[in-house]
């Protein structure tokens, strides 16, 4: 089976989501005239914030997508649902990020978000087992994924995170932000290992 | 003609309807302030639930078309529009989810949501006609496709499904879970004699 | 110059107006209750065969796209300009069709509607002289093209729509579908050229 | 690694940018009935004209990024996150357009629109250099921009504009409108070398 078009509707997938989240960024509207003025704008940050985070992890997932699939060599049927099913969690992320930037980062709505981002890196790590269930223990891929030291600390710090967000929702902000920037270093292990 | 574009355009356009499915999940706006208890989301369940269903509906439907195409050498003009002609039916999902999950699964709208099920099966047996008419009867495209029992049983159960509706609209959104259930196997049928 | 960004693109922008053009195809909301009866998705008739006859209308051009540019060897900076040019039109269609819809093809809804039709056959044309410009006299794509009087038909009926449509907007309804359905044949020029 | 998924991705988000802007045009909805006169219409003008010109700058991007990327042959991961940065100006387009239409170019939302550009522009020559520290000095690539004065002319006409903004916005949309026929030509630089 070929990869190319499970890579073509990852990349049509995560464009849409990457590009909906805007939608939810409305206009801003005020009474009898439009609202105008940068007030009006200013409002808007919170909503602003959370978009550049969804997209910040949104472009981690594409870019760690890309270079995972560039090291793999066979795929199966498990690996097209693995994949759909990675999509459908980032595909809840729009909504997450709306509610949570219209609500000013409220309690529920920061569990929500982080559990959003927890499902995602589950079903990330799902594929990647579904992934080397197809390659061999010494396969470039396999080589390259290792023990997954990122992908375990990431899991924990959601947790934590979650955890937190009903008490103190600004510090899990800061717990979620803090694994996006532990991971906006793209996957060196893969690019290095191909490399070779 | 080659089947790169018709797969590009497919996948563009499931890519789009399973993503905008998303837009129907309206982010929760409670009186006066916005809505940010889980009490809020909870409200959403049965959006949630309908949106759940018809994402694994397209997946089955990407994976199929993925499947089907991989064992088609040839393409000519019908098929182009035989494969529109599913898109049309799968691009009415997004409305007849949104309808049936914001009406908490009322009669009338999950009767239209099997209505779109029935039709976009149709219709996917009409490109499968339409490509077999480009390939000889013992091509592997139709050793694969052969009896195609699971196809010919779905179209039953959906008209079930819709019978059933008015009368007890529960009973068929569980005849169109098991379809789904039914599908998520992917064709191995076609997996298997591609692999010979 | 690849030919294949261009094609990529417009699968991506045509698959994605065919689709969002769902969009303004809004879930019924009735008085108090949310609009469950088949009654409310009745009332969305007008609404619903605008999107159709449009859908038809985007597999046309997305047809007519594909064949045209399947017997394109050269293109330049000029020919992605037009590209654009048309995608701008047809761009413009889930607008017109979402204002006729609403509006149950009230007169200048039907007027507008056609000056889009219009404005996307001429780019259409535009676009085809643009790739005739790279290519010789006796080139498979010259020779497909020949003396495009499905073109020229289209775009007299086109106007003779629009100045029908104020005095009866129906009757411009019927012009235009009459259009669709000259088309609903596929380019055969160019397919039976490149068979050769 | 391949810039066959980097150019997939961008060109799907910038087909649904480009799309997605079209959604800031509301079917018009005049009071009791729904608002089927041109002067329905009319009233659109400033969102529509906000819209060509977007529609103009994406087609501008997209041009040039393609253009840029043929003359690519090695990319890194820096690269994909310079491309991601552009992508996320290029993604705020349709707010920044809905913004300013729906305020018929008010001082505020003119400023913005200013600012969304530059940021894109300054995005676009980040992702420059990030491609030529990947390429020898002598490469088509390197050769190819050149001193980019095109480039250098409009951050400054950007700066100009979001100055005048405030004070005459309608002289600022000049100067935009301009920077956009600066570029429409598209950059036959990397043409020209290409073709060496």
């Amino acid at each position: 089976m070929h990869k190319g078009r499970l890579e073509a509707f990852s990349d049509g997938v995560l464009a849409i989501v990457i590009t909906i989240m805007v939608l939810e960024m409305k206009v801003p509207h005020g009474d009898g005239a439009h609202g105008a003025e940068f007030a009006d704008l200013h409002r808007l940050w919170p909503v602003f914030s959370s978009y550049v985070l969804s997209f910040v992890y949104l472009g981690i997932y594409w870019n760690n997508h890309h270079h995972l699939l560039q090291a793999v060599t066979r795929i199966g049927g498990g690996v097209l649902w693995a994949n759909l099913h990675l999509l459908f969690w980032l595909s809840l992320l729009p909504f997450a990020t709306g509610w949570m930037g219209e609500n000013h980062f409220a309690a529920a709505t920061v569990v929500l978000y982080g559990g959003v981002l927890l499902g995602a890196a589950l079903a990330y790590h799902v594929l990647v087992r579904a992934l080397l269930a197809h390659h061999a223990a010494d396969s470039p891929l396999a080589q390259a994924i290792g023990a997954d030291r990122k992908g375990k600390l990431s899991l924990v710090l959601y947790l934590v995170g979650i955890a937190l967000a009903s008490w103190q929702p600004w510090l899990a902000v800061g717990v979620y932000t803090a694994v996006a920037l532990i991971w906006l270093v793209p996957d060196r292990r893969i690019e290095r290992t191909l490399a070779h």
